[in-house]
């Protein structure tokens, strides 16, 4: 692993972007999205994907990097949005801000944005809220990976579901889940090291659980979160439906096989949906920390399954990578490192910072 | 099977209601909450547990019958209501209906309940949005049943999700899950069979994965969607916090163990969650049930898993089985049968309907 400064990634990927003709504010929003991942250990979220997810395509003009986000339509709750296709982080937190702006006023907002792209880890967009006293929801969807339950083709994307809760003496839950059991990078990894994935995570291209990560990813899919049937995996395609209802529908953007759909090649149409929930709106959010925090510790301190020795609350890990990335510098595999080295070269930005620290 | 005059059985269940001085108006509400279930096939949920989860609660003075519901906070699109130990129906639908009339002005509201009671399936209430051409949304927390994930102890509820969605020509969508991989019920199936569980459904009193249904029903605990953390059974452990937290903790009501906690052997302190969203604060109702239909095509179009002969959309085979129960007469099974004869025998409100049909 290479550790660098938060600031000198910051400042690189903020380079990067407005390279490409994104403004300096919006490369900011952008690169603070990615390196949260990169902070928070989702490293296939982060800075890996600065060329293939986002300078590719601003390079064949298929994200447009001075589009306006435009208002659609508006009421005193709710808010939808137009990114135009321009990048998804910037749409992403100018809406959500916009969102917890207008449940400041009156409780609870929720906004959709339509015309987007990927914009990086939801739960970033949750967790804008929780300075506010108030629960975010951030969802979004994606290009189709998982195929619906007794079906083959992947038709859904890994639509993930973000939920950020504060809480008091301890880290606020912060849900951040894919839909799916597992991300496509996940089969990759197996395909990669030549090893056989677990029963349950995909399909091949007839519908059959494979075992073999190369027939998941040629004409295969992903499994929605619960897995075969018998597992309750209608459950998981259950839940990324209603995602993509909220992101792709709701907001009037792409859904189902039209989202990075192969006959819109120039295009993602992704959609995101989000939500901010004024915690004293409901009671005094002191008291909902309080309780927070006696819900956090009973399950923390209950009793461990054999073999285990902690019950984590979701965000906590990443919490915890955070705090050492703020103190020992934010980790980068060499594979990262390697891809920002051949990334920068070709796009003209090259990718030269020192690391802090090789282990 | 036995088949019954949906109105033979609501008059019953009203009558039944009542002889515990439930009012006419609460005891009519509870009954089609309870006959909606069996209409749609969830048994477990229906007219079987008149006695077992509100007769003998209502005896023992455990349910208040003439409780008023409450509002303890309000806000234009907001609304935090307190049962006061009612019946949890009645709250639950007055609530969302509530919840439904403020979202009309401002295009979103979201509601709590505390001090409420089991109150069914959650998909009734959700389902209350659909001919206002609204998105609904259901939670409830429900008595500990489910370990999180390397734990041993049954600390939350199976905690349902409920959304429903409205479409065009095709059945809404309504999705209606518990957020353990199978309800507690399931397991005594198998047990009172002598067969033993999937493995991964439930793990015993140590936090082993067991088939052995009584493992899991002595000391042991159901496990969340997903099943073992290879399947990624935190998400399923995830989304049952996010459903305590918001019916448990925002609600002001209880949550973890204290819901029919052991050392609260007197009230159940079950808190709700509602929200309801007006289609048209976000794009023209028509456009979206279109877009509805696209998606629901999409994905019953698309080819078959070998050896599958249809996809499903979440709430079709409910749809069906109601349309047939509204020809058919309401089935009811005749372990139902006789737990109703034997309750009403007991409770002074025999139960002497004559079925339509027998099969």
């Amino acid at each position: 692993m290479y550790y660098y400064k938060f600031e000198d990634l910051k400042d690189y990927a903020v380079r990067y972007f407005t390279r490409w003709e994104i403004t300096p504010e919006d490369a900011l929003t952008a690169a603070e999205v990615l390196l949260s991942a990169d902070m928070r250990g989702v490293d296939s979220h982060g800075l890996i994907r600065l060329h293939s997810y986002y300078g590719s395509r601003l390079e064949k003009g298929q994200i447009d990097p001075q589009a306006p986000l435009t208002v659609v339509r508006e009421t005193g709750a709710t808010l939808a949005m137009d990114a135009n296709n321009g990048l998804g982080h910037p749409a992403g937190v100018k809406t959500m801000q916009m969102c917890i702006a207008k449940a400041r006023e009156g409780g609870v907002a929720m906004a959709t944005v339509r015309n987007s792209n990927h914009y990086g880890i939801a739960g970033y967009y949750a967790m804008l809220a929780l300075p506010e006293d108030m629960i975010g929801i951030s969802f979004t969807n994606s290009g189709p990976l998982v195929a619906p339950t007794h079906g083959r083709k992947a038709l859904l994307g890994t639509n993930p579901i973000a939920v950020a809760m504060p809480a008091g003496r301890n880290q606020p839950y912060v849900l951040d889940m894919a839909t799916s059991i597992v991300p496509i990078g996940r089969i990759t990894v197996y395909q990669k090291n030549g090893k056989p994935i677990p029963a349950g995570w995909g399909i091949d291209r007839e519908g059959n659980v494979t075992e073999n990560p190369i027939e998941v990813l040629e004409g295969g899919a992903l499994m929605p979160l619960g897995g075969v049937e018998l597992m309750r995996g209608y459950k998981g395609y259950g839940l990324g439906l209603m995602v993509d209802i909220f992101s792709g529908i709701l907001a009037g953007s792409g859904f189902g096989d039209q989202v990075y759909g192969a006959d819109k090649p120039d295009t993602s149409r992704v959609g995101h949906f989000f939500a901010a929930i004024r915690i004293d709106a409901f009671r005094d959010p002191v008291e909902f920390k309080a309780d927070m925090d006696t819900l956090i510790e009973l399950l923390k301190n209950s009793p461990k399954a054999a073999g285990e020795e902690r019950i984590f609350i979701h965000g906590e890990k990443e919490f915890e990578r955070a705090e050492r990335a703020a103190i020992e510098g934010v980790p980068l595999s060499n594979v990262t490192v390697g891809a920002l080295k051949t990334a920068g070269e070709q796009d003209g930005v090259p990718f030269d910072l020192v690391p802090v620290k090789i282990d």
